[in-house]
Formats: C-alpha cells, structure tokens, sequence
C-alpha cells in the first residue's frame, strides 16, 4: 500500500518515488510505502495553507479550541494502532509512548484552555486623549495575530509530542497559523496516522482542511523547497545543530528572511558541588544514571557533562557511578543513523588523549543498540579538547575534574549556550557559589537546582531554549504555553471605529480577557 | 579640537584619523574634528561592556530608573547648545529639537517608570506540586533577563530621538543591557554632548562606566567589526533598507547569530476609499500634503503612496494636491547623500513611463533643499514598474489611480512588508471594505485610521515595526515600551532556593509586580 501526502484533506500524488520505515529493532523495513512529495506539491500545501488563513487567522479562540481538543479525541481514539506504529518506527518501549500520547493530548489541551481564555494575545490599549497638549492623543490598540502559514518539522526524539501533532504544531494552531508538516522519515507511518486525526478534527469542526497538509521525503529537498516557499511566514525545528543551522541560513537567504525556532539541543553541563558530593556520594550517582539513560539518551536535555571538584569522596563517587552505568542496559536508538553517529563520537571521546573510560559497555553487531557510556578528563584537557565540548547525541556522560572552584569558574565561562544547566549543591554550597551560578544564568534557557535536566514541564513558566547554538533564537520556548508567541506578532490599530476592531480589543472587552489600558492591567 | 571616542567614560585615542561635520544648510564644515576609531577600540569597548554588564544586568529597576531620568536631567541641563548643535548638523529648525528633545526625554522617563514598577519582565511561576500524578511537579519560575552589551546606530533622521540616548539606547539600558553607540556620522557633534550627558549620568549614579561607550567611524568598518564581536549579543538600528539588510547578513554569518532589530522604512500606502475622498475633496489634499511634507519627508512612516480610485470628484481631488503641493516649501536634507538619492530617486519616477507629474518644484543649485513633488499613474502602469513600488525618502508622494475596488485590492495584495497602511474612508466606506482591510492588516505593523501616517504616538499600544522589509522582524516594536523586549530574553529557574532567585521571582513578591502564577495574574 503507497500512503501519499495529505494536502488540505486530501491524498495528493506526489513524485511517484517511495521510500518505506524501518524498525530499528528489528533492522527490518516495515510494510507500508510513502510517497516522496513532489515541488508541485510543495506549491500545493502552500497555495492551500495561504488560502485557509484568511479564514483561519480570523478564527475565534473559541472555535480554535474546539479544534485543539477535537484533534486530542482524534489521537486518542487512534488507540493502541498508534502506539504500535511508533515503537516499530522507534524502538522505544510501549509505556514511553503512553506517557508521550498523554504529553501531546496534555499539550493539545493546554493550548486549547489558552486561546479559549484569549489572554495570550496581549491586548494593550491607549485611550484618545484629545486635549492633551502640545499635540492630542489618538487611540491606538494593539494585539498579537497569527503569523501566516509554517512549516514544522517533526523531530526523530519525540514522535508524537514533537512531531506531527507536537508541542510546534500546537502552539502555531492555536496562534491561527495553517501548518504543513514535513514528516519525519524515521517514523512515516506514525506521522500518517495523527496526520489523518488532524485532518478529521479539521473536517468536523468545520475548519478549512488547507490548515493541514503534510509532506513526505527522505531527504532533504522538500524541506528546503518548503522553507524557502515566500508565501511561508515561519519555521518550527527540534533537532542537530547542523540540521537548524542549515534552515537557518536558507532563511536568512531568502528574499524576505523568516524566524526559524530550531531547537538544537546542547550538553547541559552538571555543576557537581563539594557538599552535596560529600552528602549524596551514594545517591547522586543512581539519579545521574538514570537521567543519562532515559529514552536511550535521546533527549536535548541530556546531562552530557558533569563538573566535579577533586574531593575525598571523589574516588567512591566515581567507583559508585562505575557501578551504575554497568548495571544500565543498552536499549535500541531511534535509527541507524543517529546509532553510527552515536558510537562514532562515543568512541572518538573514549579515545581522545587524556580520557579515562569510566564505564562503558561494548557495542554488539547487528543491533542499534547504544551502550551508555561513562568517562572522565581532567580540567586542563578538557579545556585542551574542544570537540569533548559538544553534544554526543546518546546515553554518554564526561566527567570534567577540576582542581578548585576556580577552574570550575573557567568551565563555566567557556560554555556556548545550553538548554540547561544544574546545580547539584548544598544551601551552603549554592550561597558560596552564587557568582557560579550568575556567570552560568547568562548561558542557559533554565538553570535546575538538585534535579536532573531531563523531564521537560510542560506549563507556562518553563523556557526550553537556550542562547545559539542551543536553539536559534533563546528569546523563544518551544515548550510550554510560551511557545505560541513565536507564530504571532503584534498589530496596531489606530483610530479604528469599534466595528472594525478584533473583538479582543474592542471596547466593553467582550472576550473578558486581561489587557493593558493606558498602562494598567485590567479585565474590565 | 578633536573628539574622540568614550569609551566607558574615558576619551580614548583612536585611529588618528578624523573626520568632520557639515552643515547642509551651508554646505561648509562645522568646526571640530572627531576621530574614527580604531579595531582595538572595539574591542576596548566591548570588553568595558562585557565587564559592566555582571553589575549591570543585576542592577534593580529602581536603580534603572535614577540613571534614565538622570540621563533625561543631563540632557536637559545641556540646554540650547545641544539644539544649536543638532541644527548645526542636520539643517532641521530650532521648533523640531525642542520637540525632538522633548520626545527623548519623554521616552528616557517612560522607560524609567516602566522599569521602576518591574512588571515588564513578565515573571510566570508555576508552583510545585509534590503530589502530582504519575510525576510530581516540579517549582518553576521565569523571567525576562537582558541579553548582554548591544550595539546601537545612530539614525540620521531623528538626531536626538533615534540616536544616541533615542528609544534604542534607552529601551536597551532599561532591559539592563551596556550600550555601544556607533554615532552617525551626519552629527557626530551632537552624539558627543549626548554621550556627555550619558557618561556623566553614570557616574553621579555610581553606575559602571563601561555601561556606555561611543565611538565614531565615517565609513562601515567600526559598524561591522562592533556587530561581528562575539560578545555582542544584539543590534538596533534605524535606516535605509540596504543598511538594515546588510547588518542582518553579517549578523546571519556570525559564528553564534545575533537579533538585528533593523527599522528600515515603508512606502506607507495611504487607501483614500470614494465617498471619503468625495466628502473631503477640499479638506484630505492639505492634510496629506502636510505629512508628505513634514520634516521635509524625512519620516520612515512618510506616505508614499495614495491610492484612489476613479471618480467623479478625482480630478478636483487632484487639482487640490497640486495648489497644496505647490504651496510648500522646500527645505534641507539632512545631508548631501540623502538628497541626491532623493532627486534622483525623484527624477526616475517622474521619467518612468505612465507618470504624470501633478506638481513638482525644480531643483535649486548648491542647496540641499527638497523640492516636494507628488505624481500620479495609472493602476495598469503602477503594477508594470515595480520600481514605483519602492520607497523615495523625501517629499514624494505618488498617487495610484484604480478603476475601481478590485484593482484596490490587488494592489494590496502587491505589497510589501510595510511599518504603516492607512485607510482615509467614511463609516460606510469602511463597512464595505473590510475585505481590504483584512488583507492591508497583514502587510503591515499599524493600520491607521482617517489620520495621516507620521506622528508616531509613543506609548504603550502603539507598534513600529512590519513584516520585512519594513523591518528585520515584524514581531518587534522600536518605539513604546514594547521595545524593551528587544533586549531581554526568558530564563527559567527550577527547583531554585528562594534566596539565590532574582527580586522578581521571590515568594512573597517583594516588588510587588503582575506576575502569573499557575496560570493567573496577580500581583500577591
């Protein structure tokens, strides 16, 4: 059977060549074949996607969150037919897809409650003022609207949640951005499958079916045709700092340049402080472990190194995470590719002139299998050794030794930007290293304080971005609430008869949202 | 005499090399040379802000505050040497630097009072939730925070409200972020009382000195080194489209990529709909005149573009314009490069074929004064010469003629990215375009209604800034209180001791500030 791609509703022919999934635990391709989209069809998705907003973006917050919550139904009632397409496509286990079904419902929801409330869209109004002296003041009203239509790309990590119907998706629906989703090759057949959910939603909420299409290729041509398509307004990106990069500059090439939220992962470094060493020497190590290999490593928010001071404890620190990584098992990563790259840049770090292999498990053929890994360097080469500063994609952790807080200072000063970083540190130890913690706040999206960075909260404080290369633009979350203010940007209205205006700035505020009047928040 | 560049304070030595203001009015030198700076007082500059900005950025609101009012105060303390010297360098009346001082001023205390009351940093707090099921919530808190030391340009048009201690400087020292100005070389004389005024203000109180820092250049060199820095975290500037766009591409290929809030201009298109045109066939001509005019259409929101529609009160219309036009007077550019390119800019639309000058004054030799000038074709030739559709910085003004609405509507369908779109229409008129409106709204940042385009009211709702290539990025405002956005970006805190979080993420609230917590404003 040849699944095609869907443009606004509808099963589009596409280039007439397939390409077929994988199971990377099995090696084995999986029944199905998926059309490659042609650049007629790029024009297609886009021309659709462009006629659909000039309903779409109009849409009231209301209806918008009938739609969110309606395409939550749709996934949910796609029942275990999905779950069992994306641990074929995955590898990952059966209950990582249960919670991340409930995270991408959760999200869905979440977004829902936003724009149903209506908030979000930061309604600032100035009141005329038309005796004000030397000049009268005109009334002026300002919102947030919907960008135009985007292109998301579904990322390997997170098949549901920051895929075809995730967190980027979400967030620009409820925006009132029509979406097309280039599909993530590694998980097709999952994508076809909410990919249907998101078009029956749309169908019965009596929404354009040009707010969705998605797009097949297994390379990169679709893609690019697509972020370089004038008429698309924005691009949502979870994935390697070479595959955001590169949309980024293609969009900054353009003749009429667009944001592009690549968020690119980095190595969330784990300040280790003296104390707590001492305190949680037999602790500390099973929580690091466990953080290192959760969802076989494959997580942006992977603690890919660890700064420890030397310390009496150091030794049976280190014997007892020698110990926990042994006992870790090694578990299928998402496809060959980020498998070769896995054990390539493992090995080359295992190799690399003054690294100590802790622990690490052997490779076995014939498998995907990544084992976890556990190494240490001292500080000075460390800092000799660029290449261990970057991001090893998989269950690998450095430990970086430094003689005293000074070094750990340095450490702290060297690092380009991250997602995360976290403080493993007693009261008193936090209180003597707050100039730590500043140096290491201007480097980051969030700073944890004894937690593990992996386990993304999805609400409306958490930052999930980080200063380049972290992701593309640090002023922009890619989860949470936060993230729909990337699809939108601010109008205003002056002198706008009351008839005119967006019900959201009108006057009485019969959307009874919060606003800003003449400098003051207020519902009223 | 010869000025040098201050750097964090100090007047440094630069390249030897200097370089002197003119006066258009005269076209002689104005005495005084000024030194461009040399590469090492880049990175003498950068690295004053790199240092000032671990005190800077942790410095309260309050504490803002003082040094934007005490910047206000000394600048104000400058008095009528500061207006004869902005005469002096930009051929502008004694009436628009009062005006224009009194703006700068304006703006330095709005953002004083802004940062004073704290809520600007959008704090968002969601609580712990030990008991949560299956996973425990963890305490997240979120804030905007400044990105670093910025670089601004000096704007040629607004020698005071967009220059050196214009909304740029000033919404940038509120996010809390060390400033460099690269001075325009039109007023270098200007820049350096008000960088005076800046250094002085600093230090009465007790401020960081590298927190500002100026330095001059004729040419783009010292431009493009201070925006290539690697500690440079963002840039703000306002001017041509060419200028925007080339700061944007070096920003693009720097080695970690950085915001470029480039302001570039607009055409501005003024929609005057019949029976308004009909009803104000003797009133419209002199208000519009009146804004193409204004300072001397050196305004980034100056129409440049009225469309109309055949009608039986055109002609008159038109033969109002011209009496209108020919009632003005010319008056000096700011300088020779903006007037030539506008003459010549003038001279190939009034050449371009299907043009038909409806009032134009002849050029005046050895003279910077601009003849305003406003033509008028036909809608078939306007969409046949897309040069027409580009901006003419100066008194011009062009007038499009439709047949009826539906050309009016492909005409917006045409346009640009735009900072401005105005629509001259009675109620009923309106009524029956909403359709156009819809589609003008999303071309531009503000939409404005029966009023003229210049007159950027500063406030809290009003936006400046559209879609490229009005702007680098529509998303963003560079006049109002919205600016400040430009600077900050949100970093997250979990799990983090109430006493190592910033003032604004404290329990209790102790600066009594709007925050959002678990979803509801409050300020408890």
């Amino acid at each position: 059977m040849i699944t095609s791609n869907i443009i606004a509703g509808k099963s589009v022919k596409g280039s007439g060549q397939t390409f077929v999934g994988h199971n990377p635990s099995t090696l084995l391709p999986i029944d199905g074949d998926f059309e490659i989209a042609s650049q007629e069809n790029v024009e297609q998705a886009v021309s659709a996607a462009k006629e659909a907003f000039n309903t779409y973006k109009n849409t009231s917050g209301v209806k918008k969150a009938e739609l969110l919550r309606t395409i939550a139904a749709e996934i949910e009632a796609l029942g275990d037919q999905l779950i069992q397409r994306a641990m074929q496509e995955s590898g990952l286990p059966e209950g990582r897809f249960k919670g991340e079904r409930g995270r991408t419902i959760g999200q869905l929801k979440m977004f829902a409650d936003l724009v149903e409330e209506g908030s979000w869209v930061d309604a600032v109004i100035d009141t005329a003022i038309p005796d004000r002296k030397p000049l009268p003041r005109v009334d002026i009203r300002n919102m947030m609207q919907a960008l135009g239509p985007v292109v998301i790309f579904g990322a390997s990590n997170f098949p549901l949640a920051f895929s075809t119907a995730g967190g980027d998706t979400a967030s620009a629906l409820a925006a009132g951005c029509p979406v097309i989703v280039k599909a993530h090759p590694s998980h097709p057949g999952t994508n076809a499958l909410v990919s249907e959910a998101i078009a029956t939603a749309l169908e019965k909420c009596g929404l354009p079916a040009g707010v969705y299409s998605t797009l097949y290729d297994n390379g990169h041509t679709i893609g690019g045709a697509l972020v370089q398509h004038p008429d698309i307004t924005a691009v949502g990106f979870t994935g390697s700092e070479a595959g955001g990069k590169a949309l980024m500059d293609l969009a900054a090439k353009r003749e009429n340049p667009i944001p592009v939220y690549a968020e690119m992962g980095s190595t969330n470094p784990v300040f280790i402080l003296p104390e707590k060493l001492n305190a949680e020497v037999d602790k500390l190590p099973a929580q690091i472990a466990f953080s290192v290999n959760m969802g076989v490593g494959q997580f942006c928010t992977n603690p890919g190194l660890l700064f420890v001071q030397e310390n009496e404890n150091l030794e049976q620190f280190t014997s007892n995470l020698e110990k926990e990584f042994s006992g870790l098992g090694s578990f299928t990563m998402l496809n060959d590719g980020i498998y070769k790259n896995y054990v390539s840049k493992r090995e080359n770090a295992l190799q690399t002139e003054g690294v100590t292999t802790v622990q690490a498990s052997g490779t076995s053929t014939n498998t995907l299998k990544a084992p976890p890994a556990i190494a240490k360097i001292s500080y000075q080469q460390f800092m000799e050794n660029t290449n261990l500063h970057e991001e090893i994609f998989g269950p690998f952790t450095l430990m970086v030794v430094c003689q005293n807080k000074t070094e750990m200072l340095n450490l702290a000063h060297t690092l380009k930007g991250q997602l995360t970083s976290t403080f493993m540190g007693t009261d008193s130890d936090l209180e003597s290293n707050t100039d730590l913690i500043d140096v290491v706040s201007q480097k980051v999206g969030r700073i944890v304080f004894n937690g593990v960075p992996t386990g993304v909260e999805v609400g409306h404080a958490m930052h999930h971005g980080g200063p380049f290369p972290a992701s593309s633009n640090g002023r922009y979350t890619s989860v949470g609430t936060g993230a729909i203010k990337r699809f939108a940007r601010p109008i205003a209205w002056q002198n706008c008869p009351n008839t005119l205006l967006p019900d959201a700035l009108k006057e009485g505020n019969p959307l009874n949202i919060w606003r800003k009047v003449n400098g003051e928040l207020t519902r009223s």
